[in-house]
């Protein structure tokens, strides 16, 4: 089982010690993104995996493409052009003070200005099980846009289990209209299997209408109902958080007629971002072994509770470890 | 709008990592002090600002100064002399373990050690609107009490605004008799206008009584409101902590004949020291600003919480980010 | 009043900020052990010791040694020989997140592989007041088990107070049965006079049988008086933790035919490592103070609450201090 | 005096301790470029200076305008707009391994894509007396190369003294021709009185022929005659290096008919980046201070030096500091 | 074109900034070994490569499995057994201070511990090219000396290019007698073709005699003939250092009847070991590319030189950084 | 053997990497002194050491005592009070930039402000062979001056011999007139048995004159000789250096008639600070055992060469460490 995912690698830059850009001049640099930590993520669930990207051929280029490897990535897949890799800010929060994120150019990144013909997606499609899209690439150029839709089709063409997450930011997408964003996402969701997103996301960017005097619960059903017979989806995950001081993780799973809930996992943040990428490969993760739905939510959820409670994007659980963690949480030491 | 304030700079050393001082031998510089932490404030809600100190004149005088500019404050009313910066060693507690601060000699510092024929007070007030004294100053030496009396002096006789700060702290005043204290902080509070403290100060400090059959914030107002009256203060604001595993922070003012109560914010705190500056600068920028005291009491307290939630004593949070923090509690991630 | 300990001195290496050993290159490198951590407490409450172990003469060796003059511990019974230290990993856990702890080799130690007959027994019980031993002796070597019960008999029959510390870990005894390993318990049981253990010690490895319809505590009482008796213990001593996001510790010493409970103490995990050595500290220091079993047990299970609320294994609190956080819990900053 | 300089303020991110970006993933944060270095050194020299610029209005924006207060260089010129600093990563060089540059990209950065309207040139110019123009805004944008002819014009107009710097990096112009490149210095050249670069600038970029039978020495007198007459520029200046294992760094000025040469000062570089900035603020410092050419080209070159064994790209000396090393240069300890 | 090398793994732990153990408690973690130096290089030099070794299955063999990925290594033929990884410290000489290597207990390995029966020599052999063995491993325990030769076997039934590396230390050998030793580096000689050695190897180890009256160079191609003769070796390689204060180095390779020697490269060390691992790697390189001899050992020269002046024991330089470095000594700045 | 050493322990602030003290906030603590290193070196050479000096009692005495265990000083005659630690900075030179000390206050420390009664001189010499003083004491303040003239009236009283450094520093005393600071020179060299200084201490200091026509060497030696002879001084030693960007050390023994010069050492400074107690603690350790003059001339040479390569003021060479470099000058890695 192979698992090909299509994104941008970043360079991740956080200052130590919960401290803001303006108190230190140390960074610690590491190379992620939704492909990168899904398949993290999936590889040390023990699938093959490999990232289908371009960074820019010099020492930084050759540092992402390293510690991909080392994430257990396969870099087969990689192409080296252009000069530049996007970059982002993290200012870590503590307790209630927020985390900020603080992007740098991102446009004219190795990813973004590499065009559909610079891929070779028939033979990437051929020797892979599963093809994953991250829907940032439909919001950033022409370019990112045009390649995640050629590929989701070639993968619709050869059969392959096609897995899209909206990632909808709408702080990316300041100067395009929503409707054009919406189309796009349209466009993609013809070719997608499983989809990984937000009630947010159905509502604001599809434009689906809920029935806001039904249970918040209710809502997600019938949104989500409505969402899998329009655009033919197989399968419709995400996660609903509970924040504030008492932070609070549940995930689900729509899938047929039901909604599959899992139990909530309340916990203190040690990082914020990325454990939508661990849900997600929970799911996949699931849906390779043919877990039933609970198990599969239940162990989608823990792994992405573990992920807020590890440094870094990038989740780190193996399959053991996660599992451990679902069936004796008050075990705090391991020797 | 240029507010100056007349203070030390001190070198805070801290261990890294909740390290004890025979765990480790890496520490963090830092500048801090009452007058540094509460101007470095206000320049980020968008006032001028200007620190009258001395330093000494060697690499270790340059790099305070430094530093004071790069917090945004102006470094034009900083003098050059003796060879001492007052330094303390702060080891931080961690959950119910208490943060525990070191005093190295401060007596000598370059600023101790300074008559006050060595500032030029009265140019300095002329280009202040307000001009701001730590109460500490009191304490310490002969020349930095004549220095303070004279400067508040002055800036009465120039009809600029007169904000002063307690701070009194008895361990530091092993040596003197409370009655000496007493009369020093009786002359200055004969010129102040604004004036932050706690009850304690007033009743421990000044010696008012309060009829402790009183709840808690009746005897506060009682007392506050003697206060103001014997020493003709026009605001009177301070916090008040609940301490324990689980910590709040609540601000008053005390003005006219009422008093105004923010809303209690529960922390978790991550760096003891330095809220109190936060809260005062909190208090100052709602003064320049015509805010009500109702609007001016919840932003303080929610800056002087984002100063106890953020590393190092000097409160980094602008206008806006203070203001996001207050409406917006639940947001965990800003991007 | 000097307490001699038998025991290794291991390398603990721990990745800083709570990351994994995949996430990051750096290690902090400290020189623990139960004899360590106990002592290292007892020397910081007045008392003289002496840490009786072998270390490889080399850079790492001499490093050892130097970190324990460091601690307050004296090194004139260690001895050079071998050239291996026993290590082991710590990644520390976050929140719910478990601390993994990775041994490397033990058995060709330099302690490990001292016989009986390369230390001076006689001559050290002679010069002590207290003999320490603990328990993972018995399960490590041959070398370690005869030192460590060879010891003991010289002890008793020098007349020198012998303190047991069970430290059971089934883990480390994977290959051994637990029958050999319960007759060496019983013969090192028959000179001990202090013991520290827990309930599961008593029922898994010594195989007591206790009732259970009656209430935890009333199992705790049962079980303890029968070991005491069987073994003509003078007093057996241990804490009782509540796992899970809210955790909390309670000592316990059982003595004559009372069991003394301390106060619970709420705490957050700053390292998870090394509470037990500081609650025995506890136990023998109000022993030698001829304290009140109250407040023993209280002042040791405070010791125990700071251990894990400071960096690293060793506990660094003075008696002042703990008695500070006993007596005053709410003081959040000490001046 | 105030000097006024337009250029761009850049990210440099440098591993620590020799290390290549594939084997750490720790970096140190800075912020350089020509005018930051040059204004650094002058301020430092007792000058007052502006740095006028564009930076992003976010958290990396202001961390950027911190740091150049810190440096002693006033940030009333510099403008908020783009989302983006140009970038570069430097993997020092050890012994004769190459220092190695790598350069994220930077046509986007808020400074390149600002346009000469976004800037108010003739109230900066009245407010300065000598205007400094790094040569690389004619390489990188339209927007830049405009901004920097509109301003040079503008100080001509004013009567301003002009500083340019060639700065010619043929590295950075793959895409342009050489031929349009040199119009465009061509045209500021005709506002320009002092110039720095090199001898390579005039006859590769400029064309200039020589007559190559001559010595090296004579070779540069000859051709930077050649230059100031068809350029009309007062005075010439720029450095000489011997590099390999032996370096050698020797600096000359060339005003009216003669060349001035420093004496060569061999050294071990500490970091290879910025002493071209600390010589010309050393000649800028020598001519507002009406010194001889003689002394100005030494202190010039001594600063210069001393840039090469201080860390960063910045020059940290203070005249005193200059001096100490040009007329002591064998004291190795100062106390 | 794959290389196999088999070889231990080990954890390297070095103090930061030249301190000694004694002097602090950070560690760098680095995972070396000859096999992976050497195989690191080729990968950078296009080969692909793998290591045949064992780690145990916990974290710290997960880290190192990961590293090795991250070096350009496949990690297809590494076996999970055993709970030890070999380490040693690395305390940094500087200027004519010594480093100073102090090993751990290493043959409790897993690597060490595994019989020849844990691997599949066969199926390995069969997807290389090259098999690379390195000579440690006949001294370590009987588990690698017999895999280590039944590899060899193997490979030469399989028809496999040999490559052998002394690698004789004879501080590892304290116990064991020369004379066993010998015979097995002469039972492995009798497969190998390509050979990594030194003049000392020839005559101590193997006890080769040579005409002390010819000039060392004589000596050199003297022995190296006899040894190829004898046992019928393909290529002998090493390399020739100049100690002290200035520092040299030198390469040779002997092949048919005679000796290629390189160009001498004068140096400063960064970190002391891994060079000699630097150039096997350039001879199998040039090796594989058919370079002329004279090619090769300068190829080779400058890989080990790089290694010298990068941090590490593993060879970081591509190609085309080690033929810069060959052919433009000069640059010291690369943009 | 046991040598006391009468003198400071002062705190020293070293930030990383080379780096000023503008440019960084981390910054390394370390506890040294001419007591501290001289002894430290000593105890190492295998003697029994003891300080006798104040600290305060607080965090950060307590670190102090315990980093001077950890150098295998005993604390027994360090005393408690005050409440402060004088400190320097150290920004490290590179290449032929300068090292540049700035001390803080140290009048005010708890050495400096502790009277000759609280010291009990009689029993700490009783139980010492050697007593050794810093000339240092006798410019600091009346306390330390009484203090170490009153230590050196006992210890010559019960016959112990009496070691005293000039350790004189121009810049220490600039308010202090040479001839006050002289006449307690000289009353203190009436106790004195073995002397270290150099040159210019007997020349600037003492006053004695020389015939500048004489070589360097025999100035030297005439003026030593009269210091001798006027002060009955058994031994006199010290060090001359070569500055410049080629370095080179030499000691030097005056004893007798005889002048003994060591070898010269060209060395690359690590760490400028502290080779003068090391050569101090080598010339100690050859008298206590009885070596020629030679020999000790040359260890004491090579101990102050090896401080000057190793980090810190402390010097960590053992004997047999000294020896191999003595003797082994080429070997650059130690396995």
């Amino acid at each position: 089982m192979r698992i090909v995912s299509f994104g941008e690698i970043m360079m991740r830059l956080t200052p130590p010690d919960y401290l803001l850009l303006e108190q230190t001049n140390q960074l610690t640099l590491s190379f992620v993104g939704t492909g990168v930590n899904l398949l993290s993520s999936l590889s040390r669930f023990g699938h093959k995996t490999a990232i289908m990207t371009k960074v820019p051929d010099n020492s930084l280029g050759r540092a992402a493409v390293a510690e991909i490897r080392k994430l257990g990535i396969q870099d087969d897949l990689i192409g080296y052009s252009g000069n530049h890799l996007g970059s982002f800010f993290v200012e870590l929060g503590f307790d209630i003070r927020p985390t900020v994120v603080t992007y740098q150019n991102r446009l004219n990144s190795s990813f973004c200005s590499s065009a559909k013909e610079t891929y070779d997606f028939a033979s990437a499609v051929k020797a892979a099980d599963i093809v994953h899209i991250c829907g940032i690439a439909l919001s950033l150029t022409k370019e990112t846009r045009e390649s995640a839709i050629a590929l989701a089709k070639i993968a619709k063409e050869q059969g392959k289990l096609i897995c899209f997450d909206f990632n909808y930011r709408p702080s990316l997408n300041q100067e395009n209209e929503v409707n054009k964003i919406r189309s796009y996402y349209e466009e993609i969701l013809q070719y997608s299997d499983m989809v990984f997103g937000s009630y947010r996301d159905l509502t604001e960017l599809l434009g689906l209408v809920v029935d806001s005097s039904l249970s918040a619960q209710e809502q997600l059903l019938q949104v989500s109902k409505e969402f899998m017979e329009k655009y033919q989806i197989q399968q419709f995950s995400g996660t609903i958080r509970k924040h504030g001081k008492e932070k609070e993780l549940t995930g689900f799973i729509m899938a047929g007629e039901h909604i599959y809930i899992s139990d909530s996992i309340a916990l203190t943040y040690l990082d914020r971002i990325g454990s939508g990428d661990a849900y997600a490969a929970g799911i996949i993760n699931g849906y390779i072994k043919n877990w039933s739905k609970d198990r599969t939510v239940n162990f989608a959820t823990a792994n992405a509770a573990l992920a807020h409670i590890t440094r870094g994007d990038t989740p780190m659980a193996t399959q053991q470890q996660v599992e451990q963690f679902m069936y004796n949480p008050t075990i705090d030491l391991i020797r």
